[in-house]
């Protein structure tokens, strides 16, 4: 990880600051000596979107948007959170590190020598991500670089072999009961392999493993789930930040569900309060908070 | 129009200036007195989206998206422009005044008494817009609100009661020819009325009507299609305000044609340079001008 390390100037931190986790539901220190909490961690929702909402050119691809600066403060954010989630649509797709990068100063408020890393929890209910050593995530905690994925499933069983290896790494499977099928009222998280978790069960799982803040990455499918009633109550953040780029139709659009009046009338689906818009080079990071 | 006039503070106004018309592209005198010019007018493309990129909920619906200051902005730039551009959809669907309500000493640099009122042009190929004595834009004319609308289209005999209608106004029918269909490389413009026009030709009729500067306002058809190649090279400006807020699916959306390379993999299809992100209240206004 000495390749690349990145700075994220203190006046732009300060500047998020409030949308941050408080000190006390961020810890650098491993799970298992700080210990499982009752309560649902922070959660921060953040991604970033072309001007035309799409997180990528097509599915599966990965599509550079924001700028270097944008770059630096997702690995500020990262440095700021215990747990990091993606769905595995990601996983499979991105290959993704889910490390932080931030050169060592200003990772932390704490001042401490080493840079935090956050836990990357996957959510993968059909036990379908495929990692292996090679599997960029692994390689970072061989070099020191980052910490090993707990990964979500409805599998019972997940495969013996990918298992071991994650615990070999110091990850683990977490297996969750997964409602069957897509039925309404089910709560978001993933859908794929005919199984969904409700938000509410993941972050419970989530703070057993002493997780106190967790930073919402991606893909569409999470996003748009976390930002549809009822589940958006458990979003205490959302940081966005936006490219000055459309990428054109058919990509990967963020845009929760269509919501009705009783009348059957389209209303506005959500709405931030407390905004804050931050211009970052050539992007802008709009921070605020879930009118529920 | 008394009874609402918009104040846009100086020093936001100073932040836009470097993406308005230059003077020597604004008039406030009628068409008349300035005569025909050969160049195309300058072009603003102007719009409030949000988050999800939708102009509104559903088509034909009018959503109120932007804050009070994006508001007083809209009409700030109406006054540095010879003419305002709407699409026959927005036309029929919104009723639009399409007039500057801006109040009276930020209206204009050259500190001249009246506020300028841009002139209402409406792309209407095949006549569609059926506006009567009590159309709103045709109210403020008589109240010396606003001017009356040019109209094009390509119906070589348009309604002869509308266009006395118009002309009572001080408007009027504008004919283009109109390529038949929705074919490729037609140009952008209008594709209702299974007519369409080229932007070239649209804006060579508003530069013989001594019009030197254009902020086209919507709707998306409209937008889309200049943001598309090659008619984006037309457009001199971009100034979009986007609301924190999700319209959710379903909703009219900005999203220009997507764009592949030579393999076929699809490539970002459109991006701003010379950016700009003025925070506005709620809102941001993004200033740019379209990489060709």
């Amino acid at each position: 990880m000495a390749a690349e390390s990145l700075n994220f100037p203190e006046q732009d931190a300060a500047k998020l600051e409030p949308y941050l986790p408080p000190p006390s539901t961020t810890s650098a220190a491993p799970a298992s000596q700080t210990g499982p909490s009752s309560s649902l961690p922070f959660v921060t929702l953040t991604f970033a979107t072309s001007l035309d909402s799409s997180l990528s050119l097509a599915p599966g691809t990965q599509t550079v948007l924001s700028g270097p600066q944008s770059k630096a403060m997702t690995h500020f954010l990262r440095s700021r959170h215990d747990a990091i989630c993606v769905g595995v649509g990601t996983a499979i797709a991105d290959d993704p590190g889910l490390n932080c990068r931030l050169a060592a100063p200003a990772a932390s408020p704490q001042q401490h020598t080493g840079i935090h890393q956050p836990r990357p929890v996957v959510v993968d209910p059909g036990a379908r991500w495929d990692f292996t050593e090679d599997s960029k995530v692994l390689r970072l905690v061989r070099t020191r670089g980052g910490r090993a994925p707990f990964v979500i499933t409805a599998v019972r069983d997940p495969p013996a072999a990918r298992a071991a290896l994650l615990e070999r790494h110091g990850g683990k499977y977490i297996v969750l009961d997964g409602a069957a099928g897509a039925g309404a009222g089910a709560g978001g998280g993933e859908v794929e392999g005919r199984r969904r978790f409700g938000w509410e069960d993941i972050l419970r799982a989530v703070a057993r493993e002493g997780l106190r803040s967790i930073m919402v990455e991606g893909g569409a499918q999470i996003i748009n789930s976390l930002l549809d009633a009822p589940d958006r109550a458990l979003v205490d953040s959302v940081i966005v930040t936006i490219a000055p780029t459309w990428l054109g139709e058919g990509g990967v659009v963020v845009s929760p569900s269509r919501v009705v009046d009783e009348a059957g009338r389209p209303r506005p689906a959500a709405r931030l309060r407390d905004v804050l818009w931050h211009p970052l080079g050539d992007d802008v990071v709009l921070c605020g908070r879930l009118l529920q």
